[in-house]
């Protein structure tokens, strides 16, 4: 008898893979975000809506994001960088991807933290050197996993995460990415 | 005489481009992100120092995001989503870049809003279909600006914008992210 609550409804993710099987219109998911410039290189965006299981759905609540750049680059620091909500994403990504993993496999967490690093040679985007790309040269995340559980499991729960993490490949594998003006 | 104001120092990120062409090292940057689980498929995660410029440094504030899943996903929606975060950074690159190449340009800018979009077939992470790819199938952006400048000139801006971007590359391009447990 198991006892373990990682707090994720296991049962239903399994029952919605079963179902959306059978229904892959119903697994056509786009998220969505609206932007709009401050003043300088300050902009906000905000989260809200998005379209899935074959109709308009909603977040609870609105999300509203500053991105803006820091003082070291003649900036007003009004918000991170945009290239650090990639970070957000993927360390939100993965831990949720640990826990889920976890509680199908019957392991208790106690807490998962983790540090994610992205190196990025700036003169990609300076224009001071055209062989130096604009993202990250890499990125490294490290996770500190306290669990019921041995270091080959945790190990294990962390490979699968990153095996299912939609950021993770977002990161890893390219997109295609499309800029219009209306 | 131009009058054009956008609020972006590009004399000072002119200067940084031609300082940094002899000075690669100090063109290093390493940008940190601190995550921690909460419940189920929440996490937050704060943002706040940094590398760069050969030495450490900080935002103004820390900043910290919630990730969640939403209810459609058996979770608490104490957040947005994870592959989300990637839109709210891009959209804010993009809208950067586009205020800083208008000011270069001498181009005034009234308004800048944009829309992003990330298709997604979200049987690639739940596992139930192993030909479906777990990040966005593709992302759309679309610019809606007001500016002292003609239909053409906006593109430029665009475009120009989109081929410095950090985060248009890091979604566009594959970066190796390495994932360790300690």
């Amino acid at each position: 008898m198991t006892t373990v609550d990682n707090g994720v409804n296991v049962q239903a993710l399994l029952e919605a893979r079963e179902v959306l099987k059978g229904a892959p219109e119903a697994a056509q998911f786009t998220w969505r975000a609206n932007s709009k410039w401050e003043n300088g290189v300050h902009s906000t965006t905000s989260v809200q809506k998005f379209f899935g299981l074959g109709q308009e759905q909603a977040h609870k609540s609105e999300a509203v994001f500053s991105a803006d750049h820091p003082e070291v680059f003649a900036a007003a620091d009004q918000g991170i960088t945009p290239i650090e909500y990639l970070l957000v994403g993927l360390a939100g990504c993965l831990t949720a991807g640990v826990a889920s993993v976890a509680q199908n496999r019957g392991i208790q967490l106690r807490s998962v933290e983790a540090t994610v690093e992205g190196n990025h040679d700036i003169r990609g985007i300076l224009g001071a050197d055209s062989d130096v790309r604009n993202g990250f040269n890499d990125v490294k995340v490290i996770f500190n996993i306290d669990a019921d559980a041995t270091k080959e499991e945790i190990e294990a729960l962390v490979a699968q995460s990153q095996k299912r993490s939609a950021v993770f490949d977002a990161l890893t594998n390219p997109t295609d990415v499309t800029v219009e003006v209306r």
